[in-house]
């Protein structure tokens, strides 16, 4: 055991939430690379683009005119994934054993303009506006939990084209569901059942074994700590964990939401200055289902960070292969990620002098 | 139930291998794409490229030479993710709630190149020619299983740019392991409780539902089948069943080999069809664990093809945001997508006239 070398040797790791493990081969860093570069995409943008749909007061396809909003904006997806009146549909086969199952869900996809500010990004925003933001996001987690065919509430940004994200404008999407979602659904039940085994909570234990090690730990406030996971998928993958207990953004209350603004800021500038570009992720927030079925004790708000890049600005990391047909792999460890994040300024490059 | 759509209503679809699910939101396909388009990357490729490192003749990194390969060409990936020799770890803390859980793995990683021609893809080579590469995978599978210290062998083909693959010279890999992986695990898995309840075999029973219904059936020939199957996570994803019984390469016959490398040729010449080009691809073989073990009577031969293009050429699906943190989705049904490729031609667009 004394020969083994977390930074040398092939290993494997496993992920609590999921109970799927994760390839490590960081002695594979170095191989050259001779695949697809992503386009660097660094010409400034303007403050305001008469042909964005999120501008304020410009027109959205299907027509409706946005107001001349001054802070965050919310509107319904014009082409949303989810509607609120699909009609029930029945399986007729309902065995666990059925290999046709399916069935009709409800929703709806709402869009969070996060700034009037064409040009900004998460990283750029002040902490003052990043607040607004997360006030938005717990408004509208409120509105969303007391309609009653809604049980759960999904937040996240795609920040950056090699993310999906069509529009530059700085903005973020809920797609609240009638059903729980196979990832989430997968994560309560394994907290659920530490919970009963241990008699106490998955990521509050799991925190305290980072604060304890601190070589994963990439920066913290009064009330969050941002890390790399030991289960990172992603090469620079953070998780943003609460200090305390609190399961949604209903329970922070007003300098909580000051803190989870400052660390939103604080870990997607360093994301920037890592390749000094700006650095596309899916963000997520991981909250417990609205059915009012369970307490959810056992469940801890937290943030999560899926961003591609692996090398550069312009190389990332592919999950194909291997990792769709086996399971995810990685090439730097966590450790050596989260290192490279510690050092990384919290002033924006484009600041900097 | 009568008026529900499954061209119209959004739904959700269950997957019985992985007891996972996949969100169809059919009504979204004609939204517009402002965001990402691929580089359309038709250049012709000469039949011998100085600069390749898997041609016949040149130098590899690392500095091997390879052989003037008349067919196909086995070499250990000069940058393996795997390595035979790790020294072995152990965990301290093994219980099933230890929250940094961590193994050493060993393993080997090998490139199998399909012809000496740099130019070829495996939808313009000849059945010939892709006979030869079935019994190169199914020679390596077998000296592999002998290997005590392997347990899994993965063989899978990263094809395109969009699929992380680094050289377009024909190639596929092998990750021989170990452990077996997380998603095979999941899958034999839920094959052994679905024939311990059912007393038949998943995929057997599976095929049999499909044959009846014809709409999700994309080409056949004696001895396999190609697929949409019901539960599709990418667009145009496909699956290939064998008729009969089989658990691995080892199980075919010639005739059999013969009719893989047919509906190999035959499935990926549609895919160029679809959008007359080079279509990216992740192919992957699924094969029982070769630990010895189990008889794994449950399990059966299987390939897939997880394409990323949706709409054209240059535009492709994301699985971002909502997909990494709630569940898959997708927009076209698995009974468009099999209609679409179901009328491609399997004569490939460069050589109709
Ligand atoms: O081994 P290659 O072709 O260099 O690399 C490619 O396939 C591997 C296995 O699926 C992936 O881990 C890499 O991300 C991908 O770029
Ligand atoms: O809704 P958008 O931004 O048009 O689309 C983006 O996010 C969605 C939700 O993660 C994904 O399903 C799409 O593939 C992606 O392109």
């Amino acid at each position: 055991a004394s020969m083994f070398d977390f930074t040398e040797h092939p290993h494997r790791r496993h992920n609590p939430l999921t109970n799927r493990s994760v390839l490590v081969s960081p002695h594979r860093a170095q191989r050259p690379w001779q695949g697809q570069v992503e386009p660097a995409s660094e010409e400034k943008k303007p403050t305001y683009d008469p042909n964005c749909y999120l501008c304020p007061g410009n027109s959205r396809a299907g027509g409706k005119q946005n107001p001349k909003y001054e802070e965050t904006f919310v509107f319904t997806n014009d082409f949303a994934a989810l509607l609120p009146d699909t009609p029930s549909f029945q399986q007729q086969d309902e065995s666990d054993l059925a290999l046709l199952k399916v069935e009709g869900v409800r929703g709806t996809c709402r869009v969070i303009c996060f700034s009037p500010r064409h040009d900004w990004t998460v990283a750029e925003m002040s902490v003052d506006s990043l607040v607004g933001v997360v006030r938005t996001w717990t408004e509208q987690h409120r509105l969303l939990a007391e309609a009653d065919y809604i049980n759960h509430i999904q937040i996240f940004e795609n920040k950056g084209q090699a993310m999906g994200c069509s529009n530059p404008h700085p903005h973020c999407q809920i797609w609240a569901t009638e059903f729980v979602p196979t990832e989430p659904a997968i994560e309560f039940e394994n907290m659920r059942a530490y919970k009963q085994k241990k008699h106490s909570n998955l990521l509050v234990d799991y925190l305290a074994l980072e604060l304890k090690a601190q070589e994963r730990i990439v920066c913290e406030n009064s009330h969050f700590v941002a890390l790399v996971p030991f289960w990172a998928e992603w090469p620079f993958e953070t998780l943003v964990l609460p200090r305390r207990c609190c399961r949604s953004l209903q329970d922070l209350d007003s300098n909580q939401q000051q803190a989870l603004a400052d660390i939103y800021r604080r870990v997607t500038c360093r994301y920037d200055n890592l390749f000094s570009c700006s650095f596309p992720y899916s963000m997520g927030l991981r909250q417990p289902p609205t059915d009012g079925k369970d307490s959810y004790e056992y469940c801890q708000l937290n943030m999560r960070f899926y961003p591609p890049l692996l090398r550069s600005a312009t190389v990332r990391k592919f999950m194909v292969g291997f990792e769709m047909l086996g399971e995810p792999q990685r090439d730097i460890t966590p450790e050596q990620a989260a290192g490279r994040l510690r050092q990384c300024s919290e002033i924006h490059y484009k600041h900097q002098k």
